[in-house]
C-alpha cells in the first residue's frame, strides 16, 4: 500500500491514474473497524485502484464535541487498509487542510437542519466541505458512503448532484455487530453494560419495521413506540426520534411509502445514531 | 468550434482531453466585448484548448436587480469566439445548473461582507457557487478571470484554494475603452453623456495612484480625495470607495506595501465598478 500525504502528490498521482483507471475512494476519520473495511471491499469491486484517506476532520466537531479524544490508531489502521489490498492511503496533515486565512464552506441548506443537525450545529458544513476538498484531491470516480450516516450520506449525495461534482456516491449498508449494534468508532466508548443498552437501538428498528409490516402508517404512534422501547432502561438518553422523507428528511406524518426511521440517544458520554427504511417493501 | 450544450458532455470531453492536453476556460455571463476576448487570448496561450462558457447565472443577481434585462447577444458572441479561435462554446441549460431541489451553496466567509458585498447580499455565494460548478464540468487546468471584478477574483482564488481545486487562477489586467472606462457589458446602457460622466472613475483612479507616487499614504484623505473628484459632476452616486488590504478586502488606513482602491458608482440606472492597485511599485 502506498501512503500519500501531501496534496499535491494526491492529486497529480489521481491526475494521471484517472485517464486509465477507474478511482474508488472510501473517506474515513481512522480507527477503522469493520464497517469501514466493508466499503473498502465495495470500493475495490467497483473500481481499479482504491483509495481510503484518514483524517479527523476538526471543523465537523463543535466545541464541546470529541475531537481532542477521538479514538486514533493509525499502525492498526493501515494494517488493517493492507490486509484489505488498499491500493493507496491518503493521510493530509492538518496544515494542508486547513492553512492560515481558511474561510471557505460548502452549504447544502436545509438538509443539514434535521435529525442531527439540531443538536450539532455547523456539523454538516464541516462534513460537505471536507468531502468536496478530499474529493477535489482524489478525483474519484466513484465513492462510498455508509448508510449508518444516513443524513451525511442524503447530504453528500445532494452535494454531488447540485455542485456536478463527476463522482458517482455509492450507498452501502450499514454493518452490525452481533445482536445489531451498528458498528461505530464511538462504540468503544461503551462499557459492557452500556453496550447491552445499547443494543435497545436495533430492538427499536426491528419492532418499527415490523408495526408498518403489519399496517400501522401512523408516524407519531411509530415514533412513541419507539421512545417507549428505548426507555425501558435507565440511562439510554433519547436526543432524537425521527420518522422523515429519505430525500428532504423532512418529518412525514404517515409511512405511506417509504421512510426513514432515525435516531440519537446517549449512553453514559456516548452518543450513538442509527437509523433504518421503513416501508417500500423493506423486510 | 464545437458547441456543448449538456453538462455530461462536458465532463466527459473534459475527461478525455486532460489526461493529453491542457484545458484553459474562460467563464462568461455573455454579452463578450474586449474584455472578454483578452482573457479568451490569454488561455489560448497558456493552454491547449480553450473553453468558454456563457452562462447568466441567476443567482448571483439580487431580486432588484438586472437579471431580465442583462444583455444577451448569442449570435455576435458566438462570431467573436470564433474568431479567438476558441475551441469549445459551453452553453448549459439552466435545468441543469439549477435542477429542482437545488440548495448547495459555496460560501466564502467575510471576503463577501466588504466592497459590492455591502449592497449585493448573496452576490459573491452565487459567483463562488456557479464558477465551482463550472470547475467540475470544464476541469480546467487554468482559468482566467479579469482584475476588473475584483473582489470576485480575490473570492475564487480564496475558494480555488481553500477547497483545493485543481486549477490555477490567472488574473488578467482590466481592458479599457479609450479615455480609460473600465470595459464592462453594462456600459451599453449608459447614454453617451452618463458615458461622459463615467471617465471620471478612472480620473479618480489616476489621481490616487499619483498622490501615492508622491507620498502620500493616508487613506481617509486619498479616500476624499476620490469622492471629491467623483462627485465634480452631477449624476454620478458613489456607493463606496475604499481602499483595502489586497488579499483580505479589511479596509486599510494606509497606503503602506500594497493597497486596492475599489469603487462603486451609479450613473443614472447603470452600476459601474472599477479598482486599481495603489503603492508597491505600481504606475
Amino acid at each position: 500500500m502506498r501512503v500519500i500525504d501531501t496534496v499535491k502528490e494526491m492529486q497529480e498521482t489521481a491526475d494521471k491514474l484517472r485517464g486509465e483507471k477507474r478511482i474508488g475512494f472510501v473517506p474515513t476519520m481512522g480507527f477503522l473497524h469493520e464497517g469501514h473495511l466493508a466499503l473498502v471491499r465495495k470500493a475495490r469491486e467497483l473500481a481499479d485502484v482504491t483509495v481510503a484517506s484518514i483524517f479527523v476532520n476538526p471543523i465537523q466537531f463543535g466545541p464541546t464535541e470529541d475531537l481532542a479524544k477521538y479514538p486514533r490508531d493509525l499502525d492498526r489502521d493501515m494494517k488493517l487498509l493492507e490486509q484489505e489490498k488498499t491500493d493507496i492511503l491518503f493521510y493530509p496533515p492538518y496544515d494542508e487542510m486547513y492553512p492560515k486565512g481558511y474561510t471557505t464552506y460548502v452549504q447544502v441548506r436545509g438538509l443539514e437542519d434535521y435529525l442531527c443537525g439540531q443538536t450539532r450545529k455547523g456539523h454538516f458544513v464541516g462534513v460537505a466541505t471536507v468531502v468536496a476538498k478530499l474529493f477535489n484531491m482524489v478525483k474519484p470516480h466513484i465513492a462510498v458512503f455508509g448508510q449508518k450516516d444516513y443524513q451525511q450520506l442524503t447530504i453528500i449525495e445532494r452535494m454531488v448532484k447540485d455542485l456536478n461534482m463527476d463522482v458517482r456516491i455509492i450507498p452501502y449498508p450499514t454493518v452490525r455487530e452481533e445482536g445489531g449494534l451498528a458498528m461505530s468508532s464511538r462504540n468503544t466508548y461503551l462499557s459492557s453494560a452500556e453496550r447491552q443498552k445499547a443494543l435497545l437501538i436495533y430492538a427499536s428498528i426491528k419492532r418499527l419495521q415490523e408495526l408498518v409490516k403489519t399496517g400501522e402508517t401512523d408516524s407519531l404512534l411509530l415514533k412513541e413506540e419507539a421512545r417507549r422501547l428505548l426507555a425501558s432502561e435507565n440511562g439510554v438518553n433519547i436526543e432524537y426520534v425521527s420518522i422523515s422523507d429519505p430525500e428532504t428528511l423532512e418529518e412525514v406524518d404517515s409511512v405511506k411509502d417509504r421512510a426513514v426511521y432515525a435516531v440519537a440517544v446517549r449512553i453514559g458520554k456516548t452518543r450513538l445514531i442509527d437509523n433504518a427504511m421503513l416501508g417500500g417493501g423493506v423486510t
